[in-house]
């Protein structure tokens, strides 16, 4: 992979998401060499995903190139690199662009769409873990109402207009609710020939309350908002399967959608060459010890959302998102620090910081670990966290501005459809095509 | 095509660019229907699409969309279609989403990129008449660099750092100036382990001076900026093949280059079904006279690039850019009302603005109809013209603020590969696709 060594052990890294880029940014002026490995060459602030799926924020605000990061870095190598296989026993990779020895590797590949092994959901439903994916859902959006306008047929003008949403964590909430705030105030403008009171946003949810993770104050707050915007919230439905007109469930419940979202659920994103014993099979998670080590390995690590560390107060693992994968890189490059000097490493230790949602204009749930609130202030809060937490003064900025816009505008300007997008009607169409 | 007839009679516009947005805007509450058919759901500012090809923009911050800007239009339908023919006998247009009827037909299709019939060029080069395309120039240009990263042989790195833009028009040179703005101040940075001194950038003229269109001053001050920003520039030298890694011109030079970008000519977008006598062959533009009437019919007119008004002073119809395009829309609003209410249409007169190419950072070449200069000043005219001539607040602020930033930091953020580009190498494969 024509990457010179130094004089420094090579740490590799693969994966530039919350957790690689925390590790790797630490890493800076450390007595290593990093080589840093990823699919795409830009980091995604993916939070603020569903927001460039209903063209509120364009892809390059939520998004920062990965060589920027690490720009003034020493003995630092990036590559944009698809990594096929772990080859432990050499302690080298194998990627589409050549092979890499390493001296410690850390997987930071983080997690992808779960369909359950539901081959028919995963061919006819969109997903939203990828900036391609998302823009794919902003052009679907749009393309239904440009199609709506044109067909006699109310079935099928019902079927464009009707959303579905399966899945009741932060992402289908906040997609929900953005839909709603679109239907609201921008739709109506933009398509004047058009019932768009007949739009519909169905938002599924297999539990028995929204927003499970947080507290049931949050899931019935982030409900009552949801339900003040017209989003139809349906509890306890789990979805059965979606042919690409028809959405069954296991009850009588159907619905009529060209539309389908799947949010339901994730897997870690896993590399091959992992002893079987180190994995967490339905979910796809890496055993690791307090250390973030892989289990049975002394020189690989795992952070962040492909990383089980099964804990008492967390027997799945932490949750995943982006501040358990921060903070695991944060922690990770220490431990490494103290491994090169031969010292002891520490345990991980979580601290939760909280956790929130958006569903809409003023319409926020935040939980602290002790103390809940919910509603305008929460709202604040919510941006507030949002803006700072994005890399790059730039980025902020741009978000800043777009969002000042559209809350004194109730509007959204980037629906453009760009690319559009071509629905998947052949079987060999898989959801990660871009 | 769905669409109900009103009292008045009805307009039909095929095109949402300069031209037919100008129109659109203007025909608001006057006594007609207005449909406009585009093939994109946005507008999109042409002048500035080099800034999103070389990653100083997003392509959100240029682009509009259509429904916004005739949003509070009554009568009025815009329909995104392809439309693939007019049939003048029925008073029709025949599109991909059906038919329709017109009272009045304005064709606005603008143009496209022009290859003069070398089947090779086109397959083989980049356009940049689209976003879509747009896109796939940032796209190549950064995969071309992580690509140079790996690989040992040296012609192979030459041909990925070499850059080759046909054509030394106002998109050449801004192109190509902007490359070597990415050369000086980002690419080094960005790669540290590549030698980025021996990128080139070589700007082919096939005349005797580039921008020729402007006056010998601009050419010459042009000219003198790009050379002293590393570019070589190669007059009166014609390009006259390329099959992917060596391009050919009329003497012994050749290139060997990874990347030939195509800005040597437009030809009028034309769509079926006008008389032949209509139309002038090589360039693909529509006669039209001092009303812009299409030579041979009384309720079809051409306005933009794809017109062609013949006069003493534009001999070949007016250049094919933004400001005749804007005010030929402008005033067929009012010899459209004339017409309607049985008055005397007024002939089209040509106010020559006067017009600019930035080069890069503190350059750029200003012809005022009766002075031109060149240098700090111009460059700061060229920004605060094309910022005011961007539609929308937010696009200006979102342009300004990216515009400062890259000033201050030296940097241009949206480096990012969202959807990598595929280098095209089938036959089939033509340069519209996205």
């Amino acid at each position: 992979m024509n990457i010179p060594r130094s004089s420094f052990p090579r740490i590799v890294i693969i994966g530039g998401g919350f957790a690689g880029i925390a590790l790797a940014k630490r890493l800076r002026n450390k007595k290593v060499q990093v080589v840093l490995l990823d699919k795409h060459n830009y980091h995604n602030f993916q939070p603020l995903m569903y927001q460039v799926a209903t063209g509120g924020l364009e892809p390059d605000s939520i998004a920062y190139p990965i060589r920027k990061v690490v720009q003034e870095h020493k003995d630092f190598y990036f590559r944009l690199a698809d990594v096929k296989e772990i080859d432990s026993i050499n302690n080298k990779i194998i990627a589409d662009i050549g092979e890499l020895k390493y001296d410690y590797l850390v997987i930071a590949t983080g997690s992808k769409t779960n369909f359950f092994g539901n081959k028919e959901m995963e061919r006819n439903c969109m997903a939203m873990k990828t900036i391609p994916q998302s823009l794919n859902i902003r052009s679907l959006i749009l393309e239904n109402f440009e199609q709506a306008l044109l067909t006699n047929d109310i079935d099928e003008r019902h079927s464009l207009m009707n959303f579905v949403l399966v899945g009741g964590g932060p992402t289908g909430v906040e997609l929900a609710g953005a839909l709603a705030e679109m239907k609201k105030a921008i739709l109506p403008k933009d398509y004047p020939d058009l019932d768009i009171r007949k739009m519909e946003i169905n938002l599924i949810q297999s539990g028995d309350r929204i927003l499970n993770t947080m507290s049931e104050n949050a899931s019935q707050k982030a409900e009552e908002f949801l339900i003040k915007l017209g989003v139809s919230v349906w509890k306890n439905v789990r979805v059965t399967g979606y042919d690409s007109r028809v959405v069954t469930t296991n009850s009588d419940l159907t619905f009529d959608s060209a539309t389908v979202i799947w949010t339901a659920g994730v897997q870690g994103a896993l590399v091959n060459g992992l002893n079987v014993h180190s994995l967490i099979a339905r979910v796809d998670r890496i055993k690791v010890n307090a250390y973030n080590q892989v289990e049975g390995y002394d020189n690989i690590f795992a952070i962040g959302d492909i990383a089980s560390m099964s804990l008492e107060e967390y027997p799945q693992g932490h949750p995943m998102m982006a501040q358990p994968a921060i903070q695991q890189g944060k922690h990770l490059s220490e431990n490494l620090a103290r491994l090169l000097d031969k010292k002891e490493m520490k345990p991980f230790v979580y601290k939760d910081k909280g956790s929130m949602a958006t569903i809409g204009r003023n319409k926020a749930v935040v939980d602290l670990p002790h103390y809940h609130f919910s509603g305008v202030f929460a709202w604040y809060v919510w941006m507030f966290v949002h803006l700072f937490s994005l890399i790059g003064f730039k980025n902020k900025a741009v978000v800043f501005l777009n969002w000042v816009y559209n809350y004194v505008r109730f509007d959204r300007e980037a629906r453009l459809i760009i690319r559009p997008y071509k629905k998947k009607q052949i079987a060999t169409f898989t959801t990660d095509e871009i």
